[in-house]
């Protein structure tokens, strides 16, 4: 299996690499398991290194060649380059390159060239391969806006209030259009924020609800934008690789009329989420939290869902957390495990 | 009032452009009437001249001036000339340009082209404007795909399972996101089955609803492609038209989270249709009508609502026919006021 992930170089592009490496194998068009021989991370910037945090099950196995590849998801001869020919041709493609909501909502144009213009530019580099590849899209609960239900069914429309939303809504009908053509085999993921993100702060509108979290961790004050009364309907990293994970072994025959998925998440006041960073790191950690509220934030993640139904998602095996602090344990664990890590990619 | 009408050759095209004669006013970005002073009819081929049907209102009244241009939508310039500038930019546009659904599922490629990357090229030079226009879109009931309530809600998801859908959707939401920036105030138009259009057969797969009353009617036998049983959601070209003038007109307040509008229809099975034909036109025209079922006309067909319940578009004030014999009285007194006409187009 020959992998490809775009946005490589990014938080979720690079555990994913991580979760790969560990499994060693994914499922091929046949539904056999296959070991995975080559991932390439492409990305606008060079990756740092992707640390597999234990070794593969077999320690016999080869390990999978793990290459980067710096390149444009708008210029064809990049993307021909990083999905490869013939035998070395991807099997498979985890499309994760975004530009995030705050930006695309600043910068419509931007958003447009790299969230439309891209995931067309991929799906049709993808369509030139010998075989029609799996491509794991990740969407997200910012396609849906206007008046919701608590919670969201699967059977509801989409009225995104925001460019980002709109794009990843019209990426959605590219790749569920695509595969019905049989020039992919798509699978879409509406993630939930993803929750606790490391790292420095990005231009996502729902970047507070790793800010709250790890600043605070890190000593550092952070201010929270939004009312504490705030559902929002969130999931681990972990979870979010794993759900990819799942969505590509699905068997296609567990689609019908849409590859589009609820991910299952946790709903969660705002309140709470900073309630349960006081239990797990105490009253000092949770005081960094400091309240001020931003019109503009809020009003977008508030247009957004505070819990979907989530049926297909929860049909085709996928998990949410249980409860917020697991999610901030979780988090803990995983940047002890990001230290302790060694590389493993080069560059190509 | 500068109005530019994509798709100017076409029928509806045509027809929009008589109606706007006839009217002689329609309403300003601030609400109020104001006359029609130049209708351009853009397409890729010479339109026929476009026929008032009787004088305008007030007969002192200067006639707008109608003029047609060959051109290309995805060629900037070609709509920038289109649109044109200053005192005489475009205030209105109605983009009815498009690739029916058979060709567009035939052809993909084209598809996407004319009606994505068309209907885009469109609304970045509309936004170049030095006033944002009204942009009246005509999408389809083949966005709708997959298991569908009877009738269809207006907060029901679109799973498109046609090329041609698929990209009609992702057209409503480049001019939703659009409408939200202020780059543009679009109104996008969920038509049902246009029934009875004149002229000759096209590619769309719901060709055969016009084909099995115009053609019987015409002395030559048709082939009805699908089941009599089968409920289809029709309008007449009359009504399409009066839909279009009601979108434009509705204020912009009238709109919430979202342009997109299913427009009330009739809902009628094939057969009845079929029977209505016996009704106005007797035995030996609806004989004419042979039963052959195609399974691929069909089941496109099959996979659109059957009805809508189409609450904003009511809200909206727009209304359906009552019965499906009126619509064949319709057709029959259309045809006849057509050869009655006179030219009123000239080409720039």
């Amino acid at each position: 299996m020959n992998i490809v992930i775009t946005g490589g170089a990014g938080f979720l592009g690079q555990r994913l690499c991580t979760a790969l490496l560990q499994r060693g194998t994914l499922t091929d068009a046949q539904g056999h398991p296959r070991p995975i021989q080559r991932i390439r991370l492409f990305d606008v910037v060079l990756p740092p290194a992707a640390q597999p945090a234990s070794p593969p099950p077999s320690a016999s196995a080869a390990l999978p060649a793990v290459s980067a590849m710096v390149g444009d998801i708008n210029i064809p001869q990049d993307l021909q380059r990083a999905l490869g020919e013939g035998a070395q041709a991807a099997d498979t493609v985890f499309h994760l390159a975004a530009v995030v909501s705050g930006e695309a909502e600043q910068n419509f144009d931007l958003g447009m060239r790299v969230n439309l213009d891209g995931t067309r530019a991929l799906l049709e580099a993808c369509r030139k391969l010998p075989r029609a590849p799996k491509v794991i899209f990740t969407s997200s609960l910012a396609v849906f806006g206007g008046p919701l239900p608590d919670p969201v069914p699967d059977a509801w429309p989409v009225f995104p209030q925001n460019s980002y939303g709109a794009q990843k809504a019209m990426g959605e009908l590219l790749i569920n259009d695509m595969s019905r053509k049989g020039f992919i085999d798509g699978r879409v993921l509406r993630l939930p924020t993803i929750t606790v993100r490391p790292g420095k702060p990005n231009k996502a509108a729902s970047g507070f609800m790793s800010g709250i979290i790890r600043e605070p961790l890190n000593g550092i004050e952070s201010v929270c934008p939004v009312s504490p009364e705030l559902r929002v309907w969130v999931l681990s990293p972990r979870r979010a690789i794993e759900n990819l994970i799942i969505a590509h072994e699905a068997p296609t025959a567990g689609f019908a009329h849409t590859r589009t998925i609820n991910v299952p998440g946790l709903s969660v006041a705002v309140g709470d989420m900073v309630a349960a960073l006081r239990t797990v790191a105490g009253d000092d950690v949770a005081t960094r939290v400091k309240w001020q509220r931003d019109s503009q934030i809020e009003k977008i993640v508030a247009g957004w869902p505070a819990a979907c139904e989530a049926t297909l998602g929860h049909a085709l095996g996928m998990q949410p957390e249980r409860d917020f602090a697991s999610m901030i344990r979780a988090y803990m664990e995983d940047s002890q495990d990001a230290l302790a890590g060694s590389k493993h990619t080069s560059t190509s």
